[in-house]
């Protein structure tokens, strides 16, 4: 699974035996990460990115890899989080392929890839192994966390597990748990993954791969990530060109929504793991900051301590509504925070913090800039 | 396929052959309706339904078939539909499965299923069967045409290529063109159904059915038709009890919102044809009011004339969004119609109006009343 980890990745080796908070460990885990800018003197200038699901750790380029990163236009000198004042660390979730140790993962007990026998993996768990990797780099306190969808979450965890790990907090189209909407479709996602026949109960290769599955369910992925609004005016009811039809196949791809649909899935399909897939997507049906402090949800927000906090939500995103991202703000409040809740009006959905840079740069760059 | 009709069934003979408007012709192809009520001397009292995708047309009980309809609370004696003063129609589409000539019916010429044989189907081809029904059972002119989601544009087509069909029109929770989003969803429908293996090009049989693509698709409609306000209400992350577990599987059934999908797709998958599925899904997308009259979709309901006309929708309905009824009702205003838009505060999205009667009646006793 080399293929799938940038170059200039590097890592931070987990305490081994590594506890995971369902039951079982992991031993000899590491976690992938990426920096950019210069820790100061004070200490007080990392930020930490935790990503949503599939990204990697390289948000954007680097002397030791150049390529363009996931979120380029943020992340530089001079840009939104400006790589001139800020010391930024972005690290690759427990659980992903793209460097992390996980499901793809050779299991140093058996010498085998883990697959299905990865012990179940929480939101809490990629929290913990975010901390270590803080703590790793020896920062004390981190200047902000900086969540997106799921590392929205990775971020609250990590916020609720230690106090004092970070002065402020933005969390992006994030959600401090799972509403029943977004558990029906990653579960009909996964599903789709498993009733694949190649899937083989996990234990697939490159060569019998559940291509069909993992088709549908980052089909399904983009569905629910941008918005109908969006596709109104981006796709209308426009037709592909003959020599781009599937001949005379009354089913085959025939409008363009169709085909942008197939390039996205082509595209994901054989550049993530289907087991990784699984049990991250399953890790975010199970997390409620609630359930993990033995409260209501906004009980497990008001226990966070920040300074200041911003969520920013999306008004056409459906799966993590923008109430989400207001209960965030409302909850940080409760908890002493300077919180505010910023509603986008982006057309672009859940996707918009990764292409609506007009909208998210201002934000994210103004907050920043006040800390 | 006979399991799938209702008893209380009657047919009427489609001329033969039945040209279709993409290419090809049915021959001895019929249409299974039901009616309640008597029609009055005037001729003037005749109500014609045309359902969405799924249903029969069997809408109530009646004294053939006492079972309850799928609109039992809409229609009867005393019910918003009021069966004292109406004489009521109720169509199964043109390419159901549900007694209607579609693809899992005989050909003729074979004597073989149609399966994939059968021609490509339009709206509009069911909307000229509708019509035969119509002149079959000797109605002059309906009173009026009520029409739900896909029987929402079958209405609309059928108002556009029959001048004076009907006094007055109920739109409800329908759409004068296919937009890209619920392309996008119908089109992943039907990629599920096509890619399990055992669909085999649609030559499958009761011993090897398409079964898990079937569910798939179910599930993906079930999501796409309700609303997840509606299911943060209802299911939020309540867990099923053990003993309805699946055991030990992380990935198994575990929150009620997965248990709710999983006995939808269960009650429906053997109940429809997947080849009828496929085809009247299709056609869907393919309908424009305005690509059918060569103008556009504003043009295209401007050319109806109705006296009197009432589009209902829903906010929480993601895949027949409200603006769509709010285009119906302005386009057959400016066709000269008394045309009202009224969008209902219901949470159940699309399947509103089979679920939330007491917004659903009044709105349709009151305009029907005023007839």
């Amino acid at each position: 699974m080399t293929e799938f980890i940038p170059p200039g990745t590097r890592w931070i080796d987990l305490p081994s035996p590594f506890p995971m908070k369902r039951g079982g460990d992991l031993r000899d885990a590491r976690i992938a990460y990426e920096t950019w800018g210069t820790p100061n003197a004070a200490g007080d200038n990392s930020i930490l990115i935790l990503p949503g699901l599939s990204p990697d750790a390289h948000a954007a380029s680097s002397p030791d890899n150049p390529a363009p990163g996931w979120w380029e236009a943020m992340l530089g000198p001079g840009k939104p989080i400006d790589t001139d004042r800020w010391h930024v660390v972005c690290v690759n979730a427990l659980g992903s392929c793209k460097g992390s140790t996980g499901p793809a993962s050779i299991d140093p007990r058996s010498g085998e890839p883990y697959r299905l026998a990865f012990p179940e993996l929480s939101v809490e768990d990629a929290a913990e192994a975010a901390h270590a990797v803080v703590r790793a780099l020896g920062i004390e306190r981190l200047a902000c966390v900086i969540g997106n969808s799921m590392g929205g979450m990775n971020a609250l965890a990590l916020l609720a597990r230690h106090p004092g790990i970070a002065r402020a907090h933005v969390n992006i189209s994030g959600a401090a748990r799972a509403l029943p909407f977004s558990i029906a479709i990653r579960s009909l996602q996964r599903e789709a993954i498993r009733l694949d026949p190649a899937w083989n109960e996990g234990n697939y290769d490159d060569d019998r791969y559940p291509e069909s599955g993992m088709r549908m369910a980052r089909k399904l992925g983009v569905i629910t990530y941008r918005s109908a609004l969006e596709w109104d005016g981006r796709f209308g009811r426009v037709r592909l060109d003959s020599d781009r039809r599937d001949g005379e196949d009354p089913f085959g791809l025939e409008f363009e929504v169709e085909s942008y649909l197939e390039g996205h899935a082509r595209r994901f399909v054989r550049n993530f793991d289907p087991n990784c897939y699984l049990y991250l997507s399953r890790s975010m049906d199970w997390y409620d900051i609630g359930e993990s402090c033995g409260g209501t949800t906004d009980q497990g927000l008001a226990r966070i301590r920040v300074e200041k906090a911003l969520a920013i939500g999306v008004h056409t995103d459906i799966l993590f509504p923008l109430q989400q991202q207001q209960q965030i703000a409302d909850g940080l409040r409760a908890g002493g925070a300077e919180a505010h809740f910023l509603p986008l009006e982006s057309p672009q959905g859940h996707d918009a913090f990764l292409v609506d840079f007009d909208r998210f740069g201002p934000a994210v760059s103004g907050f920043l800039d006040a800390l």
